[in-house]
């Protein structure tokens, strides 16, 4: 199966909603600075996946492009906080990303499985999300780069879903994709008060 | 400082023996897939400092660029790999690593300093190394690569001196340098069995 022919619509289960657009663009730079965590931690998750399954040749090849891609994003963020003055630092994660790891089974190959979709998933999410960014952004700029962001993680979450599918059955996948997926849309249910990229 | 004017003999306390060059020659396949795994764990080690001092924009872009490159090596190395029929599989590693990681301390400052040096002195031990086998290799093109790597290592320690050199007083910092220079010359003091990059 080649992205061409994702389940697209499918892969997340509910939309963004008016509410998560509303709140982003009147938080514009604590966005930028949220999305440039979001960067440096996809660009991890993608290498502590090559440290734990080193001699799985498609997954590496995979998932070294996807981190080279993800550094990249990372630094065009950074540059855009830069021209903005908005000097880096920390910020308190949504709950987000630690209730979809707690999702990931612990024992192998479920734990391979897991990873791969909820990787997929977040992807999935963020292309979303900067596609609503590019569209509403009321800065040309801004709008622009998110429009060429969202075309990469469009990609990526293709990629992630791809390498599940090489290495598990369809039925099984879609099963987990399902049950993952809800989980991922009732996680951003309520809107985080904190403004940030999965809010 | 500059790159230029790094003390750069200085920087390893003894040149790596004729024996090493000798047993990697005659093992250039398990070679190639040490380095493989150091090329990973040379982006990971950058990542792993990104993600450590998030806020410190210096540390953060020199870094960034570390581990880009260290990732285009990676793929390069595995390219190699690939066109040689070598599958990529796991490698017991070598007591270098394990053996400079122990030095790092671990209240800051220190810690920052002792990771910038060890990181350093690790990636000017793979500058010299490649060098011997880019100036020793007989298959040409093979040699023709370690070349071009060497080049970046060298860019690298000069990288993690400049960073050290940014945040620490440059006495405290020559001084642990010529500490940690010499565990790392005593670590490998004696020929490892197994043929290493850092063996
Ligand atoms: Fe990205
Ligand atoms: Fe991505
Ligand atoms: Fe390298
Ligand atoms: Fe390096």
């Amino acid at each position: 199966m080649n992205s061409s022919t994702l389940p697209t619509i499918k892969f997340l289960q509910q939309p963004t909603s008016a509410a998560w657009v509303e709140q982003a663009l009147a938080n514009l730079d604590i966005i930028l600075l949220d999305h440039s965590h979001c960067e440096r931690k996809a660009a991890g998750v993608a290498l502590n996946l090559m440290f734990r399954y080193p001699s799985n040749a498609k997954l590496v090849r995979t998932l070294t492009a996807i981190a080279q891609e993800e550094l990249q994003h990372f630094e065009q963020v950074n540059q855009i906080l830069e021209r903005r003055n908005i000097p880096l630092a920390p910020l308190a994660a949504p709950p987000y990303g630690a209730g979809l790891a707690k999702q990931i089974r612990r024992d192998e190959p479920d734990r391979l499985l897991d990873a791969l979709l909820v990787s997929g998933l977040i992807e999935a999410r963020s292309h979303e999300r900067l596609g609503l960014l590019g569209a509403h952004c009321p800065e040309p700029d801004l709008a622009r780069f998110y429009r060429s962001l969202m075309v990469s993680e469009a990609r990526h979450y293709g990629a992630y879903w791809t390498l599940a599918d090489a290495y598990f059955e369809r039925s099984a996948l879609t099963q987990r994709l399902e049950e993952l997926a809800q989980v991922e849309s009732d996680l951003l249910a309520t809107l985080h008060p904190q403004p940030r990229i999965h809010s």
